[in-house]
């Protein structure tokens, strides 16, 4: 299967010779003009026109209310978490088969991640898992949910929609809900997907994007947060700018705060990038069909599709191939090809800051880790 | 005074009628060249050569054998702090005219600020009033100094060279070493600034550096860090990349990591900007030479000036008013004239979230914060 796939995906990138990196970005529309307009007005830094633009085109594009330009996706998951209440000693629910800035983000607010199993096929945080793990270690207090075994707090719930595949998202809004859980929607990787018609990064609470240069459209570095709820919406835009309270010229700090603002330099790339996320992600789905028509021939690997009602931006096409030593294999013959594969992240729980956090049953990912790859998934233009 | 400073302020600006701000970046040089490169490289992210050159430009700037791109001046201060040892519970000595970020970094290491009295001429922290209070307070046990009345740890001290007045810093050095307090320098506004023949940021373990839109150059945002410690300066890049151990495709982390590196976009900036750095401060320095000429018929107004053996960058020119009412008097006009002035900041100690913090005797502190105001200080290009 390899010798065919290296050829075939160097046909589909029109790239005969040269080495096919997982994902680049595509600047084939507005961006060097935004760019040069920022350097000409000379507003180029916290405020200016495009930050303003960013966050209209975001609220458009994913239907949240209100959306808060950030300097990138790891801050901006941070900050929600601060607005969603977290604390220092709180636990935060989040997927074991993630990137390390899920769980990171969560240790910033002297937090402990508490690590739950994926899904099989989405690769997300799995409803029915999530439901028997918190039926065993959960309890309601009041409003908020605590760990029987830590006695700890459970002051967020953060599923990701792994390489833009959405995951059960309304079911975890559900289950969050009657165990007084506040949901973070980490949707760093799946900018324009949807689930039953809702753009993912808007079921929850608080959602988080990223616009890191790996991502579907990047503002070199940057991210956001949307919302619908006004007060915590004006709340992330206080804190992301040193909560500095508005005054004519007066220097005055009512929280501690964050310099966690998007510069207008960024969101300028960022801007015009977002003109053609549609035209984007409509090459991203064909991309993946054709990876799909390819791996029809290869019954013993699965290639992760979107689910029913879900509309995924194909951000990195995914396969399980059968066993570890099969996945190592393929890793090295591909990348030895020029033909830039790589796995599944670690384990949050195997890295050694996390190895003490709480964790469920961690099955379906232990699982996934030693088979998932990821295949070159650039947009074709 | 106060028309004829109008007037000066206007003719120096050649700017009859518009709003004259505080301090607005100059773009004269290859800033959109570079820019474009990146966006046509498609290396706008944290990798490229922006990045490098960023950090050899800073080395050669600074004469500090390793420098490190950091996103923002406030991350590159937390990350710095994070490299000295400032750990949960800790106090770090700062001081209480600053800007907030000092104090919120901080507290991102879970740390307490102690706010140390500055002087009343250079703006930045006393040595002699930090001896003092460190003879009433400190006590050293082993290679560690303790806060007596707290019982916790002093586990760095943060000097910040304040508008780009260089402060005593080869003097609070040796009292650190007597104390055993590594010593973080805060450069944020003293880009380029020296002291005795060395450049600001480079006396301490660490020195630290913005290029906010309001610097003296600006990467739209940006920071760096600087050190002569090879393992730190190694430890800093790797933080700052999330702690991901270089792989050819794994995924694994071995700290606590940030995403705090400073995109190849930014750099691209800086890198233009840094080139006019020299010409830029010679202009600011004319300026500064502008309104000593100016204030000499005005007795009454203290223009603060770079002391022996300094060389002020003269970031932002700060004059010293006889009263708060006098002050306040002076900002409502002149900026009712379209001619921006600030005060200094309020008083670290006196915001809500830092009211509890230990402080030494703050009696120069709250003298000069009723009377400080910075002037408009733009390069003249």
């Amino acid at each position: 299967m390899q010798e065919e796939l290296v050829k075939y995906i160097r046909e589909l990138f029109e790239e005969p010779e040269k080495f096919i990196p997982l994902h680049e970005p595509r600047f084939v529309g507005n961006e060097k003009k935004y760019v040069l307009e920022t350097i000409e007005s000379t507003f180029v830094s916290s405020v200016g026109k495009f930050v303003d633009r960013f966050e209209e085109m975001m609220c458009e594009i994913t239907g949240a209310k209100h959306a808060i330009a950030i300097v990138n996706g790891t801050s901006a998951l941070h900050l929600a978490l601060v607005l969603a209440g977290v604390e220092k000693d709180d636990e935060v629910l989040t997927q074991a088969l993630t990137f390390v800035a899920t769980a990171n983000a969560i240790t910033y607010c002297n937090a402990s991640p508490h690590f739950v199993d994926v899904d099989s096929y989405t690769l997300g945080l799995s409803p029915s898992l999530l439901r028997k793990h918190l039926n065993e270690i959960a309890e309601v207090k009041g409003n908020a949910c605590y760990n029987k075994l830590t006695g700890k707090r459970i002051a967020a719930c953060v599923p990701m929609h792994t390489f833009g595949l959405p995951t059960r998202i309304d079911e975890l809004v559900e289950l969050c809900n009657e165990f007084h859980i506040p949901l973070v929607e980490d949707a760093a990787e799946s900018l324009g997907a949807s689930y039953k018609g809702k753009q993912t990064g808007t079921f929850g609470l608080l959602g988080v994007f990223s616009f890191n240069g790996n991502k579907t459209v990047t503002a070199g570095g940057g991210g956001a947060i949307v919302t619908d709820d006004e007060g915590l919406a004006k709340l992330a835009k206080h804190l992301s700018t040193q909560a500095k309270v508005p005054h004519k010229w007066q220097y005055h700090h009512d929280h501690i705060g964050y310099n966690y603002r998007m510069p207008n330099l960024n969101a300028a790339l960022a801007c015009a990038q977002l003109e053609n996320l549609s035209d984007f992600i409509q090459n991203k789905r064909e991309l993946a069909e054709c990876y799909l028509k390819f791996f029809e021939s290869y019954p013993e690997v699965i290639l992760h599709r979107e689910i029913e009602e879900a509309k995924s931006n194909y951000w990195l096409n995914a396969i399980q191939l059968a066993s570890r030593e099969k996945r190592d294999e393929f890793l090295s013959y591909m990348n030895e090809q020029g033909v830039m594969t790589r796995p599944i992240w670690t384990l949050m729980n195997k890295l050694d800051m996390f190895l003490a956090c709480p964790k469920s049953d961690l099955s379906n990912a232990l699982y996934l880790e030693d088979r998932i790859v990821n295949l070159p998934s650039s947009v074709r233009i």
